[in-house]
């Protein structure tokens, strides 16, 4: 996407030293810094530490992630047992999300019947890039699908301002291009449609504040900041069309894992008959578990990212105390939304309602034949 | 109650100066600073900057605004035009705490039948130490009232720690003493029962991570602060036995105007059965409003309040900003949880259903004989 005037994108290969040049998230919005990555310690630190965040780009960090293994392999020499423990290492570096073992996993597959060392790093690069290509076609796709719901609810309000609300950051940004709730508003603003997109400022590490703002403000798209507490009362009182919010892990029966208070913000929408939408590419749906609240991991971070918060200063990039140096805090980075609550899935194939039978009917080859 | 060992109220009247000291409440938790108000505009200046907040509180600090209006009347005489405008101008200091109208009120019309200025000024201050007074009595009342729900949860839980979750300070910082929400918890810990308390942290000034966490953490309370996302993730897991609020103005029909984010908490806990509780003193309750989410006035605030956050950094209370510069902000302060969501209330005369026959069962002298 572009940011001022100039087409840039989350994650990509620098074309000269071949390693992996990452945008650092973390100082956004207040300042554009990039990151090298050379080595496996580096993306798993970057993914960690949440340099980079965001499904989709998770595991496209982690399928480049398995080209830097073979570029960093001892004596220049990667064998089976290295290849599979590295890529191991990347795997955990974040539990909730699918696509990172995913991704890690597809380029494995590439290597399987691979032996020399240059052929190896090739087709490591090569599927890396493929899954980058992908992602950035699937959330065009995704763009496409979401658009006609906005324009319905354009219909309905007789061209007035559509109202969207957001949680989190699933935005060009988390992914590669468009990205995935944000990809139906970013086409409907393209297509001329009046949008105006309430941004939940997503506590902790605020990326709603920070990056969506962001993306919204660099694409011009009017836009209004929110606490996370704010959403209710805003559907209450008409404010609110529509909720598009993205997916970190969705089950196969349509229970999504995402941001620590999508769930809330869900269930505010069914109480006010509100559409909640949740945007995801293929490779976000978990083909293997059915219960999502029981059985989906919910990563537990830091406290102290509840504790601090971080943001502009008068000096620079400021962490500031806002509860008692004493009092512990609970740090739980996702919630499981359940299926009964979501309106309809959009993904790059259609939009689909929230069951298993629907979400297998637009994905058939994913049923397994027993 | 105490602090570090020091019986200490909110708010009290200086015995020498006369003047009206209360604690700066935006300090806490990391410094403890008194402020002298000696003016109606000090008054006016502390309910709007919140350095006092919480529905009693603010009705108990309206009354001693009528008490220090009649103490700067100019030269020394204070007429009924005086006095009534003071008295709008502190009324209209917080749209949506309906303790403030109250207050300012009941002192008026102790007022009413008085013309010497002494005897004035004399029965201003003691309808507001009253008034104060009768707060503190009804907080113990509902904490009595709200301890049998808590050990009703303790004896379902054979006696292991009951899980109690709170949005924003309805504390004794909020009222005089024990607060409303945190009644019931003051008085379970003193009689020995095991709580733990959840505290959402309350964006956008953060009530809950500055204050309810330091009231607790200087009571012994064991709590942990969590982001306002957190609770239905906590709810679906069981980790969250109830409920408790305060609320700013209650309609006699039961929706309760809290805190904002509050309704996003109460969906939650009805999805999960889990019970919510709201703990009010009658004066909290609105005799003539029936329909909370369309008549009750939400305040819009300061959209910077959301825009920056404030907090300690290394050289003393600090502000940061969050957002991109230009991204605008919305701040709501409150919403409107209906009845329906509400699983009772906690007066002090009792615990009563959240519907008009049961509010008015408890509070016959409000019906009026027409």
């Amino acid at each position: 996407m572009k940011v001022d005037g100039k087409h840039t994108r989350p994650i990509w290969l620098d074309p000269e030293s071949r390693d992996v040049n990452v945008i650092d998230q973390r100082a956004l919005p207040h300042e554009l810094v990039v990151l090298e990555m050379q080595t496996v310690d580096d993306v798993i630190f970057a993914i960690k530490e949440m340099v980079v965040r965001g499904a989709p780009l998770i595991g496209i960090t982690g399928a480049y992630g398995v080209y830097l293994a073979l570029k960093n392999a001892p004596d220049g020499k990667a064998d089976a047992g290295y290849i599979q423990s590295e890529c191991e290492r990347i795997r955990s570096a974040r539990p909730t999300a699918v696509n990172l073992a995913w991704a890690v996993d597809r380029v494995l597959q590439k290597l399987e019947i691979l032996t020399d060392q240059d052929d190896l790093l090739e087709a490591a690069r090569i599927e890396a890039g493929a899954i980058a290509e992908e992602e950035a076609d699937n959330c065009r796709q995704i763009g496409l699908h979401g658009l006609r719901l906005v324009e319905a609810a354009s219909r309905r309000k007789a061209g007035e301002t559509v109202n969207i609300l957001t949680h989190c950051n699933a935005g060009w940004l988390a992914t590669i291009e468009y990205g995935t709730a944000t990809a139906p508003i970013y086409v409907a603003h393209e297509e001329g449609l009046k949008v105006h997109v309430w941004v939940d400022e997503t506590r902790p590490l605020n990326q709603g504040a920070r990056l969506t703002a962001w993306e919204l403000g660099k694409a011009g798209i009017p836009h209004t900041v929110i606490t996370d507490n704010a959403g209710g009362h805003l559907m209450q009182h008409g404010l609110v069309d529509l909720v598009i919010v993205g997916t970190d892990r969705t089950t196969h029966t349509g229970d999504v894992a995402n941001k620590i208070g999508t769930y809330l913000k869900a269930l505010a929408a069914k109480d006010n008959q509100i559409p909640f939408y949740v945007a995801l590419p293929s490779s976000t749906f978990d083909w293997q578990l059915r219960d999502g609240v029981r059985e989906i991991p919910i990563e537990e971070r830091d406290p102290d990212e509840i504790r601090y918060v971080q943001g502009r200063g008068d000096d620079g990039i400021r962490s500031v105390l806002l509860s008692p140096q004493d009092s512990p805090a609970g740090n739980y980075a996702f919630d499981v939304t359940p299926a009964r609550l979501v309106s309809a899935f959009i993904t790059e194939r259609g939009v689909c309602q929230a069951s298993e039978e629907a979400i297998r009917g637009l994905f058939p080859e994913k049923t397994r034949r027993t």
